[in-house]
């Protein structure tokens, strides 16, 4: 037989395909994610940082410095541990505990990005059918890294301040979810925070219930206004799991995320991290850990802050000047996102089409509602709500642009309304 | 109720986690590599490349270019595509196919080194108690991400063609494993190339019983002497995933890797990565790209062939001065290790202590054989040559150290066969 008579054909490939790829969706806001670089559309779709935001300048002198220096460059380009470089493990448990998270650098993990952090805990936690709770709506990066392990959600609605927890032990009985997972500071999407409060009853449920919470705080650095919320994790430190981010305050490849966990949890997440991608660069983690060193973060989050903020400001105020009165949305003390209700007889989906064309675009809400399932376990159809409500981003586009296209989007809400 | 009398206890943790944590092991090595630093140790265990061969001065220039470049700037810092940056793919796509790997950007999918892409297949072709076939012994790495998806393991014995192919069809026909994973070039540990006569062979064969090929090559570009190899990829494009890396040619800690797969694949490993850590640092993979643009890869992949192409000789010639006559071992043509076996009558899993206190590491053998099943689906005991072979690595020591420490090493085998 000779390498030139071969006949190979191809193998009929899903049926090579594991159980679980029939649950591992896309990401609905990936499809819409295609057109975000055309300039003629005015885009409140994204999640991205402004790229103005980034140091690019800082991040230019980190990278030099550590790839010139004879014996930093060694490390940064070989291997590494999974947990991450220790001193930036350090320097984060000081960083979060400033805010209250109560750290060291040995129950501290650094992830690529949150993503990755939420997916290692499904890893960890979720079997196929596993019920986890979630806020209504909640984040879809999160639902997607559960989906891929096969969870099934049970959710709770949010008002103004978060998820309304008081629901939650009916939930809790009903479904007996593993964990309950929040996003208690400027929810993605909701733009909500949860109040102290809500937080104190939503431990005191989690120990009732022997339940942990998994608190996602991509944005807790981005507080325009107001007072900064205890964490749950604070209050809670043997039932949390806690998540943040570098992504949203310096940048996003960067890819540097972490868990803050009880440590005993910590080697568990690092097992399942070395069979996922073994270490996380150390070059990047070391040139955040300098950019920590000379100290700019506090005034750069300060700008970042003083940016965003302007931009709600004008979104907020545009929205209150063209929206019609049927239409609501929440007002963000800090974050990258506001959520917009409109009166059912708009079908969002569809109208995403009419706004896209005429030069607008948003996530419909609907991306951002998980599976949820009957207490028989049979997945429920869509909530109506999943229909009538968008994600309006703030961050990506100068308040000129967001005041012309928030006018846009009222005028054409208008007409649907009319229709 | 306040937060200051919450009375927050700890959950039993390990009730909580998922069936899969039980099968989910750490790497054997990565215990045994704590003492890697240790300078009074001559180690022959790690699996590193020589810091000598990272490329400094041509990454720091393309880091600085990136970073100081306004437009390639933002997209560095910024979110990028799952599939990773694609002029890198293009440019892997021209330099695969120099190999005979035929590629083009759209089948090519960049990863955090080859570890993510195991991982990725792992994902979508693996459920609980799925066998996959590999070679005996086999890479751990790839042992480490199947087991955390529930793989069970078939294996075929290699020589020094590689794996015995005229072997394969009976154990297909007993275990009915779904695919082959093999390392055809320098294997890990193995040391050996799998032979093209082989390779056509085990082509026909896995078209016969409808089976996939993993074609894992991190070492393909460091072949010291002899011709290069047909990849099996070229002979079956239509049954073969084929992985490659950096991490040995320019350096791990820039974690970029890729698969090279049926066009079909890609969006299903594209959704598995996206939910695992959503895209890897575009900027890792511009400082990749802008390195291999400056074309300097070729000349200094050439170096660190010559580099270890010495160390390796120093190992061999060192073996044959000194080691007794019933110690066997691998000739590699290029890689970084090689497969030593003694007689059953020294436990290797004790002599590594022995040998470790006097001053000389090495990875035991058992490391490298994954938990095979009867076909009745139980657990079979280890093999006894599990605990008769190490592997040596050659690229991180210098000839001197590796003369001196195999000399040493052959010293202390034979005090053991004279026990």
């Amino acid at each position: 037989m000779s390498e030139k008579s071969l006949v190979v054909t191809a193998p009929n490939w899903p049926s090579k395909f594991a159980d679980r790829v029939k649950y591992m969706g896309e990401s609905p806001i990936r499809a819409l994610m295609k057109f975000l670089g055309d300039p003629t559309i005015i885009s409140f779709a994204g999640g991205l940082p402004s790229p103005n935001t980034f140091p690019k300048w800082e991040i230019l002198v980190a990278f030099m410095q550590i790839l010139s220096d004879p014996k930093r460059v060694i490390s940064a380009l070989q291997y590494g541990p999974t947990e991450g470089y220790r001193p930036l493990r350090e320097q984060l448990a000081e960083k979060v505990g400033r805010y209250g998270v109560p750290a060291t650098a040995d129950n501290i993990l650094l992830t690529c990005g949150s993503q990755q952090a939420l997916y290692l805990i499904g890893k960890i936690f979720i079997d196929e059918n596993t019920i986890v709770c979630t806020e209504r709506p909640t984040y879809l990066g999160a639902v997607q890294a559960y989906d891929s392990h096969g969870a099934k959600y049970c959710t709770v609605p949010m008002d103004e301040n978060g998820m309304i927890v008081d629901q939650l032990p009916k939930v809790i009985e009903t479904y007996h979810p593993k964990f309950i997972y929040a996003i208690p500071n400027f929810h993605n999407p909701g733009g909500v925070c949860m109040s102290l409060e809500r937080r104190i009853k939503l431990v005191e449920i989690a120990e009732k219930y022997d339940l942990f919470i998994v608190e996602d705080d991509p944005y807790g650095d981005l507080r325009f206004e107001g007072e900064h919320i205890t964490p749950i994790i604070s209050l809670a430190k043997e039932r949390t799991i806690n998540l943040g981010t570098f992504s949203k305050t310096l940048s996003p490849g960067l890819r540097t995320g972490w868990v803050v966990a009880p440590e005993k949890l910590i080697p568990e997440l690092a097992k399942a991290k070395q069979g996922a991608d073994l270490f996380s660069s150390l070059l990047l983690q070391m040139a955040v850990s300098a950019i920590l060193e000379s100290g700019i973060l506090p005034e750069h989050v300060k700008k970042s802050r003083a940016l965003y903020s302007e931009r709600r400001d004008a979104m907020l105020s545009t929205l209150d000047k063209y929206m019609p009165k049927e239409v609501t949305w929440t007002h963000p003390e800090g974050g990258l996102f506001l959520w917009l209700t409109v009166p059912e007889k708009i079908n969002v989906r569809e109208f995403f089409e009419t706004a896209r064309k005429e030069g607008v675009a948003f996530i419909p809400g609907y991306g951002f509602y998980p599976r949820e399932v009957s207490p028989e376990g049979e997945l429920l159809p869509e909530r109506p709500e999943a229909n009538a409500t968008m994600r309006l981003n703030f961050s990506a586009e100068t308040p000129e642009r967001i005041k012309e296209g928030i006018e846009k989007l009222a005028g054409l809400i208008v007409v649907e309304l009319a229709k």
